[in-house]
């Protein structure tokens, strides 16, 4: 028979959690899972950078469709993904995992087994959390960093004429969705999470402006000039796209400039440059992913050469 | 007609809450709501205190039976209370909501107002967080604060011959619990939150163990102890009730000395300090509350003198 959550009691899970997650703890972590709070130590001159996210079962994830190893690497890697775009290095993590007591052991470890694999790799140990009694499971993640005082990529500092880039390529979450639910594929999520893209930006000491690309292009570049007053000008051809991306949209019957522009779940960079910044070639040298720029800010409110149609509605 | 969350949309919900909670922030906060994470400063030589709880509807509270203020002002409490319990002065906090579309305004109003009040009082800016869909109302707070290097108060220092203390009384959540099932009160569960005694204990630089009480005294005094290998002789007679407490524990035929000692929510602080350590009254001088010495660490494993019962279950 399949063990369950309620076979193990709460401190049974901590500790379960504890033995799972051990390794991921770095020489940073004063004090991780077993304390009232974890401990962390930052480097002098240092600001800390704190985000957090949940995944809800049956909003952003179902175990029918997704693996449960995978859904705990992704809860980590879309926090991380605001620790990027903060130009942050990872610090620790918490969680708050919220489940039902008959949930499947193979179910619970796998998340956590996910989320620890991905902890080492990015170098942010798992240090604390709660967990809580709940109808459905609910992973709340929270993510914390540290960066260097006055280094951090902020929004709402683009100025008319800046140079608009993003990282990678855009659309990929969207066909994957579409893809999953004609083709019933099974859906792996995995955000790229461009911390060293983000930390490389932060070190150019340039004027940028930055932010994550999680609701799509359309509704994140309206994020990253708000409170600016000032608009931009996209060039939709030019947005990267990985290759067999346009076939697979054609096959589908989708719009591919929709998916590259709204479909959100990118967790790509979005950033702004001065005019006199380095070209996209030199910057993706420098930032160790590809990038590639899309277009530029202007005095004119509005977002202009991006199709209609709308985002990802959270509510 | 009531409006809805699903009036506002994710965006919208932001800016309430924004708005809302405007005048929380404090002088460390770098940068607050509205970009990719929250920025905060410590002070030099300080460590990061984190700590996260999730309130659950359905679970630690329901609509019905507390007004949505004080579920707001709770789930701040309960993370605070961790914070106290490190000696840690707070930072700011990050809240997780997850909610359901159709959740009536001023319910989703009451929770941040109650949240905003209490981050003002202890001076624990909301700095950011999340807002997901979901099917029933959940609050993850994290809250961030900071203690001096070297000073934070942990478990498991105790050793043997050390004197044993708390803070305040107890057994009053689980009482109000007890009334509130019994006779239909409005059930108002609000922690003390003792964050001036802990950083009172932390500059004792003394050998202090602390954690703060809330599954109950049996169960945090184990996990103060643990891996310890000690046990502790308790006097039950001594545990500091407030005045009323028997006789309300007669009239409705409870065992007080089972809700004193496993009742759970009391969010005291549980301490132990050396031998040599001042008396219980100079202690409450110094950490502004009253202070209560209730027994001893032992070389003999177990808890002595504790009436038999089961503590509060999560799962």
């Amino acid at each position: 028979m399949v063990r369950r959550l309620s076979d193990l009691g709460e401190f049974g899970l901590i500790r379960r959690i504890d033995r799972l997650v051990r390794g991921s703890a770095g020489g940073e972590v004063a004090l991780g899972i077993g304390d009232d709070a974890a401990l962390l130590r930052l480097r002098p001159g240092e600001d800390l950078v704190a985000s957090c996210d949940a995944l809800v079962e049956g909003v952003h994830f179902r175990w029918s469709g997704q693996a449960a190893r995978s859904v705990g690497r992704r809860a980590l890697l879309v926090n991380l993904s605001d620790l990027a775009a903060m130009g942050a290095r990872p610090l620790g993590c918490l969680l708050a995992l919220c489940a039902p007591p008959s949930l499947p052991l193979p179910r619970a470890d796998g998340l956590l087994r996910g989320l620890a694999a991905e902890a080492r790799r990015r170098d942010c140990p798992l240090v604390g959390g709660n967990v809580a009694k709940d109808r459905h499971t609910t992973l709340t993640l929270t993510a914390l960093g540290a960066v260097a005082r006055g280094r951090a990529l902020r929004r709402g500092r683009a100025r008319s004429g800046d140079r608009l880039f993003v990282t990678g390529t855009l659309g990929a979450a969207a066909l994957a969705r579409a893809r999953s639910e004609r083709e019933g594929r099974p859906l792996r999520l995995l955000p790229p999470c461009r911390l060293e893209a983000g930390r490389a930006l932060g070190r150019m000491r340039a004027r940028v402006s930055c932010i994550d690309l999680s609701d799509g292009l359309v509704s994140d570049l309206g994020h990253l000039l708000e409170g600016t007053g000032l608009g931009a000008d996209v060039d939709t051809a030019r947005l990267p796209r990985s290759g067999g991306f346009e076939r697979a949209c054609r096959r589908l019957g989708l719009d591919s400039a929709v998916l590259l522009t709204r479909g959100g779940e990118d967790y790509e960079l979005l950033f702004s440059l001065p005019p006199g910044a380095p070209g996209a070639s030199t910057l993706g040298r420098r930032l160790g992913v590809r990038v590639t720029e899309i277009g530029r800010v202007s005095r004119r409110p509005g977002l202009r050469g991006l199709p209609r149609g709308s985002g990802w509605r959270h509510f």
